[in-house]
């Protein structure tokens, strides 16, 4: 049989998701990079960190280029927070929903799920606004919020009454009260804008498959409380839609991030899988001409990855230049195998034998390092002489 | 960049050991042969179970033919155990030191090491020498015993008496009382037949490289006891090597089981990396004619492995054909990783994330076939069609 060994240079694109909890997508891409030059020290390395929405798009939007900006904005719990939001190239923006109400903020996880909201996404996009941006990337991810995107609507001009002309505060536990919205104070610079929403799920506003009953646990939301929220959102969608003149809850993504998706349907976004928006940014198809190799991964690969997640969509913007892409992920689950075989040309763990989280968690560099270099030993051979 | 893939069936050579505690060398090589067929049903796999002197040597010795007998012998506490020895296709027979007086003989262990001996060994040679055979290997590895091979002499019929003329056991704790080996009743047969020690490990039978000093401790020697022990040893050569006319327990691997191998060497033994004589035994050499990769593995590799362990042996053997070896190990110690990288091309462990050692050893056989699987995917690419 033919060797792969050649002594033309080989060319690999890095292209891998961050390892939450652990290391950024680029210090992922930088280790496993790492590892390749110390098996060929002639490879043509080219780094492109992904995301997918979630947290971590910030950061990867701007390896391409662009320039970081800490806004004083409410985190979930209203407690005020320097959040950062991305400025790229073309003049428009990035702001990650996980940054600025994330779910590992622990000053938002403190109050209960029904008392946070999205009112900092709105500060956030009217400071940009300011700074005359009109074109915004919204990344739906990581969220630790469930107010309908009440907040964010809020937080860009509108307001909330109860009966008797009060107002409510934009969280779950007063959405049911809203008696009346007046859109009139709403910024109109938003309807000069154009939103981009970056998800990877699909799920309606409320019912069943919606923002509370899906998403809504992991962030703390009680069986019993389910329905209760998930009737607030609703009530929250009957007024505001008829007030804005514009029916969204169904919508393909409203309810992600806690149904901000839902709001930003209501400004008239569209929405694309997180992914493909970063590969987009990023350049990873200009990284893939010519390449012979794509690595890629995330903390933990499972048949979720295959849901639109950075990798598989790395993955197959690979095989659509012919080019064949390994994942590289801190774990794989074994039952996961068969299908994600069908896509990746190996799937890789780095843990070099029994090892715990903790080990594997502070070790990630070194380890990803190691096994970047074993495999490309194996798929490239020895260096040429 | 040419790419590897060929519609050439690629030839697959799987040499792994054993992974002591967890699967024998046959299984090992099993479970890699599935998980390479899952990814190239084309693949033309050559089995070949690989092994050090150590436990499961008889196994792969037998995996190439020949007949498996058990004989009710002595284990290492003189409680009697049916043990297995094997006689090969040519008339030769393999005594594993592991399976008669084995470090995993809860039996033996349960009895201080300074009542432990080798006597069955000297019976099971016994044994054969009845049936005819004139030709032994003795694998070495996983003794559980030190008594300087006095065991195996005394079982061929050497006999020790203390100064008043009473009889003395083969066990280190009487050897110091040794006034006078009566050598006469040596079984004349042993010096008609010809025995090949196999052992990994070069020491002397005492002194600070000594098998008291280096291996004892892993049986249960306590510091304490260690210059006891072997002073113990060193009289039992003193009083020996006259009686033989021989000398020998500074001879390389005279330390090895515990000093069965200075023993070996009194009877005239030529002594041979233990990995080396499995694989001519084998057959590794033919199965490696116009392979394309060799997979070996062990349980747990580290620097140890570069010092004449079985993955070492067939990584070496691979080499001289031009075959690319790889080692695929329950664990890889990250820091050998350089210097296994001068031999190996790609070094992996089957963990597919963080695992414990229990998951590890009751998954084995399916993680192994799972990273043979992306291996082989990564090294050969997609079925051809």
């Amino acid at each position: 049989m033919p060797s792969i060994h050649s002594s033309t240079p080989p060319v690999v694109v890095i292209a891998p998701d961050s390892f939450k909890g652990s290391l950024s997508a680029e210090q992922v891409a930088e280790a496993i990079a790492g590892g390749i030059r110390r098996a060929r020290a002639d490879a043509v390395i080219r780094i492109v960190p992904m995301a997918d929405g979630g947290e971590g798009t910030l950061d990867a939007m701007l390896a391409a280029g662009g320039e970081r900006r800490l806004f004083n904005v409410r985190g979930a719990s209203s407690k005020r927070r320097d959040a950062a939001t991305g400025l790229l190239a073309d003049g428009s923006a990035i702001v990650e929903t996980a940054e600025v109400v994330g779910i590992t903020d622990p000053d938002g996880m403190a109050v209960p799920v029904a008392e946070r909201s999205t009112l900092g996404m709105g500060e956030s996009i009217r400071t940009l606004l300011d700074l005359g941006v009109r074109k915004f990337y919204v990344a739906l991810g990581g969220s630790s919020t469930n107010d309908g995107g009440a907040g964010l609507l809020v937080g860009l001009g509108l307001k909330l009454f109860d009966v008797d002309g009060n107002t409510l505060e934009p969280v779950p536990s007063q959405l049911a009260r809203i008696a009346h919205i007046d859109a009139t104070g709403l910024d109109p610079r938003v309807y000069a804008a154009e939103f981009t929403g970056m998800s990877d799920v699909n799920n309606p506003l409320t019912g069943e498959h919606g923002a509370t009953a899906i998403f809504g646990p992991q962030k703390g939301v009680t069986p019993e409380q389910i329905a209760g929220i998930d009737a607030a959102l609703a009530h929250f969608a009957d007024v505001l839609e008829p007030a804005l003149k514009l029916e969204a809850r169904d919508k393909p993504g409203a309810g992600a991030a806690g149904g901000l998706g839902f709001a930003l349907h209501m400004l008239g976004a569209r929405f694309e899988a997180g992914a493909e928006v970063v590969a987009r940014e990023v350049g990873l198809d200009a990284a893939l001409e010519g390449a012979d190799w794509l690595i890629t991964g995330e903390g933990r690969s499972d048949v979720q990855t295959l849901h639109g997640k950075a990798p598989f969509i790395a993955c197959q913007h690979a095989r659509a230049f012919g080019v064949e892409a390994s994942l590289l992920s801190g774990a794989i689950d074994p039952a996961a195998l068969p299908r994600l075989s069908e896509y990746f040309s190996g799937c890789f763990s780095p843990a070099p034998g029994p090892i715990t989280l903790e080990i594997a968690i502070r070790d990630a560099a070194t380890l990803l390092a190691n096994e970047a270099e074993q495999l490309a030993r194996l798929k490239f051979g020895p260096k040429p002489s």
